[in-house]
């Protein structure tokens, strides 16, 4: 085995360790990175160093920039008192994809989770409770993930939220959701909060 | 929006250009990176540095290496007259993770499709032959795909072939298959090469 195979072999390895490739699928991308080295490739490596080397975690919210604070918690126009608490920066751009909120937000970083030992020291809860204090917050929208552990900790929060109006986003049926498609809880959920049409 | 997040959107699309990733899975998988910088992220823009500066086609057979001729063309100890053809790199490592042939390759690089306009001159074909006389192969081991398209070729090479012995790839039941989930032709194919037990 000569230099070259060693090292796309190394290639391949590192791009099985990716979420939603295995070994297989990430010889396939390995291949076809090869076969559009200037179109995919390259550019590829240069913005993995790019990101590599300047992102980082916003010390207000948790959220990825390359400043100290990231562009929502540094854009003014953003201090809407309404704050948005999401498990995961994955979950803020969602939100930010739904186009729906226009104030900031907080990522926790997790859930709280007893067998994993994730307390609300683990998840930037003591950093929320300073932000609605300093940034004159009136509004708490709960973006948690509608698993047990997100709704756990969302009723972890909300208990220790006081002078706060606290939300939660509604449960229900999605958009374009087949009834037959969906799950027990999930047609419970709507049918309890079914409103007038 | 800052530039940051700019060059993270500029990431999350060219990871989405890769086979097996959407947007989705590219968008979790730069999350997965940004968070395992150290460990993975700089290590896999080194890498894919590394193999787009270094990674060329062999000029013999049409595999990937770094030299004008890949490691099995260059080892005289697989010049055993067996020349195994295959569709893509792909399979090459395919059947080098079998270890079951220890002589040298030929990559067609696709197969013959009338459709797409793929004629024996886009495949490698004229250096096939060539590569015959040159390197004394007494027996050619046909390893492509058992799709139309790859037969028709197998069909096509087998046709142009004088002075070597042609086999190819038996064809059956794979090993831990069921036969209940095999489809019909696997089957005829499995019962007509039935063997002695």
């Amino acid at each position: 085995m000569d230099d070259s195979t060693r090292e796309i072999e190394h290639l391949v390895n590192l791009m099985a360790k990716l979420p939603g490739l295995g070994p297989r699928s990430a010889r396939r991308a390995v291949l076809h990175l090869i076969k559009k080295r200037a179109l995919v490739m390259t550019p590829l490596a240069n913005a993995l160093q790019n990101v590599a080397a300047t992102a980082r975690e916003c010390v207000n919210c948790g959220n990825i920039g390359t400043q100290d604070r990231c562009d929502i918690c540094a854009n003014e126009k953003r201090a809407t008192g309404q704050l948005c608490i999401v498990e995961d920066v994955a979950d803020l751009w969602a939100m930010e994809r739904g186009q729906a909120f226009g104030g900031r937000y907080h990522v926790l970083g997790g859930t709280l989770s007893a067998l994993d030992a994730v307390g609300p020291e683990e998840l930037r809860i003591p950093k929320l409770l300073e932000r609605i204090r300093a940034e004159g917050i009136t509004e708490v929208v709960l973006a948690l993930n509608v698993t047990v552990d997100g709704q756990t900790t969302a009723h972890y929060i909300a208990e220790h939220l006081t002078h706060v109006s606290v939300t939660s986003l509604a449960q229900g049926v999605p958009i374009g959701g087949e009834l037959d498609y969906l799950d027990d809880g999930t047609i419970q959920a709507a049918f309890k909060a079914r409103k007038q049409f």
